[in-house]
């Protein structure tokens, strides 16, 4: 088995760099997963791994293999790194000693399968990694159908996002897009889009009827959703604000919107 | 008008102790609060000054006066900083060069003042201010006649809470007590209680009728409510949850429950 317990390794310069760089993740089609959950949903979510880095001083060989067993037939290649390597890649606090190299997805619209009267939400240009991975929290607990982000300012693979999804990066269904282009496809596929917005041409969101294929729109707290969004939405909606402060963090109001659309569904799973 | 140009006057010691120490903040009963809205936020919510705090090389004096106007009865001293202490007090990065020492309230529930059909939020042992700062945010939007904190573990004027809840701490009614007395007041009062727990004892939320007055109480994420609130609940309750992961941040799971009870109220306020 290889062992890398220096700093100065090229592997480990290597991984820095798919750790701070989009445009090396994205060059390599590959990026680095941290944690044993993250790790093991993302085996779950259909993603191959190239290596498996684990820190013998945390977690044993024999741990190692007992978490993996479910997922031998995809184990990649094995790499013991020292204790100084590991605090140098690892960036949460709760230490447990496995890190992974793993094999990008494209993300494509093309790639997404949507049923009949599927639920889906849509984020555009969230600059906060922190928000998008919030959101995906939201959406893995609603189950919903897909998650698209429009134009995004950073991968989806960067770490700051798949720490703060704690994995929800790898259970929801994930697509990026340009506007222009998701507004095709949701229109094609005849989805009705709610779009968010705090604007006098929206009707409260509670109002509407989200039983039929449904795209919940939400834009960034900074600067709301673009023009073109709003232009094309079947209907604006708005979670009426009674406070002193209109301002709601942008992961809570497509919670409340979303989880509206779920009670009308009485939580009922969209069907092929 | 007095001047402080030097980190080492006296007063900015004590100021830097006052956003630094829950014990220094409790003994004098001071707090500071940083930023044009929050400022003007606590004078609306009935807060009184103590000092104000401006640097003429970020807010002139004449736009400090245009600002303080509407509060010209309640006016505190006025202090003039260098930006060197500015820069040392200020801790967010859109700077306004207004600083405030305010004088805190006690946040008893003895003064509560609830409604008949009252909607209250009871958060119980939140340890992060991030997270009591998207509570308040949520309870603001909502217009929720109250926010109780149970045993909590900072004092509420931390300068992270009043910076992540936007200055809605100063537009909820707010108190803070223990468990035991907040569960004595409730039912004195014949507010029903909705527990959100993750338990087997729990009732979907969406099936709850929240139109009579009632309480709504989260607990942490890490740890969840204590048994001590799920056994004297009238209700637990649980948001379905239909993914991998079974979590979702305790902001957005309150503002769901919360919400929905709005919408069972059709948004009207609650009346006397």
């Amino acid at each position: 088995m290889k062992e890398i317990s220096s700093l100065q390794n090229e592997l480990v310069k290597e991984l820095v760099q798919l750790q701070e760089k989009s445009r090396v993740r994205k060059k390599k089609g590959l990026f680095l997963i941290e944690g044993q959950r993250e790790i093991k949903l993302a085996l779950e979510g259909g993603y191959s791994l190239k290596q498996l880095l684990f820190c013998a001083e945390i977690i044993s060989q024999k741990e190692l293999e007992t978490l993996m067993e479910p997922y031998s037939t995809e184990l990649p290649e094995i790499i013991h790194i020292s204790l100084q390597v590991y605090q140098k890649l690892a960036h949460r606090k709760t230490t447990e000693g496995l890190l992974a190299v793993a094999i990008s997805k494209t993300l494509g619209l093309q790639d997404l399968h949507l049923t009949n009267n599927c639920l889906v939400l849509v984020a555009e240009a969230s600059e906060k990694p922190g928000n998008i991975g919030a959101l995906l929290r939201t959406a893995d607990a609603a189950n919903l159908d897909a998650v698209i982000i429009a134009n995004p300012k950073t991968d989806l693979f960067n770490p700051n996002i798949i720490r703060s999804s704690v994995g929800c990066i790898f259970t929801n269904q994930i697509a990026t897009g340009s506007t222009e282009d998701i507004l095709r496809l949701l229109k094609n596929k005849g989805i009705h889009i709610y779009t968010a917005a705090l604007d006098d041409r929206s009707l409260p969101y509670q109002q509407m009827d989200y039983k039929k294929a449904s795209a919940i729109v939400v834009g960034t707290e900074a600067t709301g959703l673009s023009e073109e969004w709003m232009e094309n939405s079947t209907q604006n909606v708005i979670i009426p604000m009674q406070g002193k402060i209109d301002s709601l963090n942008v992961s809570v109001s497509a919670a409340i919107i979303i989880f509206e659309a779920k009670r009308q569904r009485n939580f009922v799973q969209s069907k092929e």
